[in-house]
């Protein structure tokens, strides 16, 4: 199924690589790793949930391995951050943006592939979010920090993922996913992560929990 | 190879998952996570193990992505951890329990399914322990733990897991594995894993250590 | 492609196995893990880097899973760590030096198993480097500390093994690739590594980084 032409679709796919490989070449700056380091973050932020889903639904070897442009995309954001780290980092509001764009992106290109490989609605639904939220669980536990994905005290970002997904999914299902809908449903996850991090949207967390955690003094 | 009617093993899998969630849940909480880490966790816990059985022996897309109860089972843990935190945690001896049941279990099936696919004896072994711990410790990464599955202040979890899958190798090779004879390895590692509970069992440290780490004090 | 004679290929495959196995049961000690931790990081570092490999190329199952002596070997490892730890330490350079041979080793059969299961060259070498490097991030993950390849304050480790994975891939790209050519390849990734153990060759961090970590104080 070719959502959009599928040169608009390569183009948009290596802008979303470029963006999270540069928020795991950032992180590695912060950690104080060398260039080595944040090669390897970077190219696991960018091609790690993309991977994490291939391998899954049996889509071997990963698109991350056969398209050359995937593979080189995170090499440039890696020379970028390298050379002009005190820039990127100033823009860093702009990264935040084009990281929930990427988001919005993901979560539906994920989830379509995993339908068309045959997988059920709600597990298709989960490929989308392993891709959109893989690569930076996989940059977090590489850098030996607790994922952001999984705290309380970080916006929203596995929930605009899943409602990204499940709209593709009820499109599927009404028989009315274009490359229209599936925009529209990519710009549903892109705005509502927006709005997480205008509004500092959180998840709750337990009820009653007895356990209090220094965090939270 | 179908051990039990598939029916029965269909909902000792399912209840295996469920025990399984609950203990990720659990942590989640304990580690001060949102919902979102709590569902991440649940779901890391009870399914990751045949996930990389799966993926390892080829069983692609995993089980764990095509029956939906395996899918949904981890989120209603969730949801029972997250509206009643205190009673759950309350129980926690009979969690144990059911965890326990849940290794004697998956390393019984696990080991079976390896085996099914091809592999041989001891490649068997090594995925019935996988398919019984492997979900435990890609539980303590994502929480950024040690895995307790490595630690020696813990009692022995993966002893009783690979002594279950020895037993069905055997039994594969006495030609001998049954209902019955499956059920009695998965009794054995879950005593074992009891009687390592009760008695605080714990496996040895290399011998003559000079580096005392601060834990031993 | 067989590069040596495939029983040649198999003792040095199984050498480069043993020593990455000591690696990871030393670590185990050092972490104060018990005899099962040792176990678990002495496979996941010797054949974590290949496994990792056969999944991404799609060689399923892996070759550590189909090869009794890949599987027999880290047990072995193990057993030596764990009844003569003091000793393997006191040796710990001489197991420096068999680590560089394995790197050297992996980082060239792991770029031609790649190439051969029809990924490009560039794809190729990063499956080299995965090869080689992949073990002994997994090592440092599950052992829950920063994984010492992405660290700027260790010796050049994926720099060699990507040195001879593209001399591998230049010499595909020729049509040179022979037994010895290979093994030059390799000699040169070990030689780079034991030249930058023995100056202390890093890599670079990103240029006027601001945040000044306490690990430089």
């Amino acid at each position: 199924m070719d959502l959009f032409s599928s040169t608009v679709q390569h183009w948009l796919d290596l802008a979303g690589i470029f963006v999270f490989a540069i928020s795991g070449a950032l992180l590695a700056v912060r950690k104080n790793f060398d260039v080595v380091g944040m090669t390897v973050l970077a190219g696991v932020t960018a091609l790690g949930g993309g991977l994490l889903r291939d391998l899954l639904i049996g889509a071997v070897p990963p698109a991350a391995l056969t398209d050359l442009g995937y593979l080189l995309t995170p090499l440039a954001a890696t020379a970028l951050v390298f050379f002009l780290h005190p820039q990127v980092e100033r823009i860093n509001r702009a990264v935040m943006v084009f990281d929930a764009a990427g988001l919005g992106l993901f979560c539906v290109t994920g989830t379509v592939k995993a339908y068309e490989y045959g997988l059920g609605l709600t597990a298709s639904v989960a490929m989308g979010l392993a891709t959109a939220a893989g690569g930076g669980v996989l940059r977090d536990v590489l850098a030996n920090e607790v994922p952001s994905l999984l705290r309380w005290d970080r916006e929203i970002y596995a929930v605009p993922a899943v409602v990204g997904a499940t709209a593709v999914v009820l499109l599927i299902r009404a028989e009315q996913l274009t490359a229209v809908t599936s925009g529209l449903a990519a710009a549903l996850a892109f705005v509502l992560r927006l709005l997480a991090l205008r509004y500092g949207w959180r998840a709750p967390r337990a009820w009653r929990r007895r356990s209090q955690s220094a965090e939270e003094a």
